[in-house]
């Protein structure tokens, strides 16, 4: 292990510029104007996984963007671990909001910050260097497959397919993730448990045309105004959603495991100071960990209709759009809560108006049991390279594919995320600290050392 | 007044062709990209205005963008009238819904297709080549003032200053506006009544970025999320708006007002037919004429927030905003509405998010005296060029100056406006058609005969 600790060492300031190379690409999967960019990142990664040392390298093309598979199997008794990761990066807009260039990284403060230092483009990489690392010093103790999927940020349309038909080739003992975050440096933790989510799009539509406000005003039902009326009655004024059934599927938490579960390190105060919030918001009867770690949510990603520039315009919206998603926890089905809410949003919407309801996407809630040997292995390994035991952690994100995973290639995952909040991933000026960038290839061969045995 | 219409009829082509020219330049208040097309727009006139007949034109500057200022005095003994217009037009957003380019006029089954080709380009144009053609024919009876001004559909933010600055040169007997509709060609009216208006934006403030929305769903205000709350709950099930003392000063009408005012044609099945909805919506207790012309109201003229591109983002928006008017009616005071708004929009925000509040623009109601002699005079000038006894008319719309021009200049305004509902003035393909060009120019020369005795 020492061997493969120096070889990092040796070499950190060129996986730092290779990484870099690999942010510099503007592989945003929601937007077709990037489609180039994706083939063009999954071809520049194959690159770099066979310098690594894999045996095999392909991009292997889906109805959507390419998957990067990867192999190097050493022994075909030995173990095999099967690392996923994501090209694709999130939008970037609020562009105005950035401080640097989001497709040119740009260290700050001992953080490199740009669009995918985190998510998961710089927790990805960490796998293909410790691989690197660990084939370059010829300790590596398993067989390793890489599967970098590109369009995890859409809800990895393609990857359920490519997994159906590559279930001999994506044989695995487990699948190890890095694309969660950690309660902290100092408070190691490993995800067990990730939220589902269902995804939609509504449109309220009124005249056919838009309208002059006085004119009309008053006399017609304005969609913009019906669509906040609407949208706002989805949340009771005590945190609950108010779709019928949307709570039926929802597992409760006994006592004794809430108790344990509010164990974890948590400062309110710390919490509302990081955000410049002075107050929190959630469901009733719940603290805010559980409110993102064992309980559902709905949330506006997006809301716009009418004038939105400059001054003022008297009109009245023809059309008003939101995005709305809702993160489910075991074991609400995502899809049947996609047709609740559906249901559920053209029974409320008044005669005055039209409807048009889309699923955008969706995936299951995930668990990650605690008893598994790659649990105790991903311990073990955080234990050593954090100096202390991490605890098990209910991340409030989804990563999809993860429960679609163990449905269809019957695999279970290990979520050993390196993220912190601060990271903002999603957000602007996402950032990636050098030190999560170390943790992370220090730990990653000490699984791997673990896990073989 | 038969070489008047003759020399209307003869000059017909190059009206139009002259207007067509006014129509090209992109005068957008609201957007300060346009500065420089106010002025040019506003010199284009004062020439065209000249060469109408005027004896002397000035391009006045102000604060904001310039007045037109025209006049020509036949005698100090015989009667004024003050022209009154705007040459700045509404933004053209949504770009995509538009069948012709907005700046580039367009006749179609006789209709003119552009922004402003009604509001107030159209309208205010055939007032010049009405006042060319009795200069010509010399049958001008009375002193004749033009004031055109470029911020109407922003507030006439600097007209108020101007007016007071300018009471002697404005001096008149009545003020002629053209900036209103008719019921319809074979259902003349005049318009008598004019909403006032209160324009504000909101901004609903959460944490100090974009959060991931898996991570922090939940537990964290969205302010999207309150927004439509906060919007949503402004307006009751009954269609009260829910600010309180809102109502305080609105003048209630009379069963036999109301009775009186109900007997305007209206046909509820056409209105739904011509907008293509299922239902209306308004105020419980009210008809849809008396929901526009007698009572108050409050729309949603535009909202965003978050992610609003293609495809999804899972993000919570730091901030989310919305542009919010409300028609006033006689007696409520526009800037005491703005101050209620002010207020209430602030104590129902909760403590999980900040709010900003703030006032765009506004202007008072307006009411046109039946029994005053402009209104006598055009309505046996519209009954002459229409073959029909014009109704008095409460348009639902509002000219914010022009309850200012009586508190500053003590004059009062008589509206006879040459609008269609289908001119879909502020929305995409605004039009006006070509029969309303031609009873206008008719119309006018009329009103000037009658008012002038």
């Amino acid at each position: 292990m020492q061997k493969v600790h120096a070889y990092i060492a040796d070499n950190r300031e060129r996986f730092l510029e290779e990484l870099f190379e690999v942010l510099r690409i503007p592989s945003i999967s929601a937007q077709s104007s990037h489609k180039e960019d994706m083939v063009c990142c999954a071809e520049h990664l194959a690159k770099v996984l066979a310098e690594a040392g894999a045996d095999t390298t392909e991009v292997i093309p889906t109805e959507g963007n390419p998957v990067v598979y990867a192999e190097k199997i050493i022994s075909p008794k030995a173990k095999t671990v099967l690392v996923y990761g994501h090209y694709d990066v999130m939008p970037v807009d609020p562009r105005e909001e950035w401080n640097t260039e989001p497709f040119e990284p740009t260290i700050i403060n001992n953080r490199i910050y740009g669009r995918g230092a985190d998510d998961d483009k710089g927790q990805s990489f960490m796998h293909i260097k410790a691989f690197e690392a660990m084939c370059a010093t010829d300790s590596l103790p398993c067989n390793v497959k890489f599967m970098l999927e590109g369009e995890e940020e859409i809800g990895s349309p393609s990857l359920y397919g490519f997994c159906e038909e590559n279930k001999e080739k994506l044989k695995a003992d487990i699948i190890l993730v890095s694309d969660t975050s950690m309660i902290g440096l100092d408070t190691p933790s490993i995800t067990c448990g990730l939220r589902g989510l269902t995804y939609m799009e509504v449109e309220v539509i009124g005249p056919n045309k838009d309208l002059h406000s006085g004119l009309f005003g008053g006399a017609v039902a304005n969609p913009a105004n019906v669509l906040t009326r609407l949208v706002a009655s989805l949340v009771d004024d005590k945190g609950h959603i108010t779709i019928p059934h949307f709570y039926d599927k929802v597992r409760e938490l006994s006592d004794a495991e809430r108790k344990a579960f509010n164990e974890a390190p948590f400062s309110l105060d710390a919490y509302k100071k990081a955000l410049d919030i002075d107050d929190i918001e959630g469901e009733d009867g719940y603290t805010t960990i559980e409110r993102t770690g064992i309980r559902p949510s709905l949330d506006v990603n997006g809301i716009w209709g009418g004038y939105t520039e400059e001054g003022t315009k008297t009109v009245i919206p023809s059309r008003a759009y939101a995005k709305i998603s809702m993160r489910l926890v075991p074991d609400q089905d995502f899809e049947e809560i996609g047709r609740l809410f559906e249901e559920h949003f053209r029974n409320i919407a008044p005669k005055s108006v039209k409807v048009n309801v889309k699923f955008l996407h969706g995936g299951a809630p995930y668990v990650s049991p605690t008893n598994m040997e790659a649990y105790k292995a991903a311990e073990k390994a955080v234990e050593e390279a954090f100096g202390r035991k991490p605890l098990p952690f209910y991340s409030g994100g989804s990563i999809p594919i993860v429960s679609g995973f163990e449905r269809i290639l019957g695999i279970k995952s290990i979520l050993i995320g390196f993220g912190l909040a601060e990271d903002a991933i999603h957000s602007p000026n996402e950032s990636y600290g050098l030190a999560q960038f170390d943790k992370g290839l220090q730990t990653i061969p000490l699984f791997y050392k673990h896990f073989a045995k």
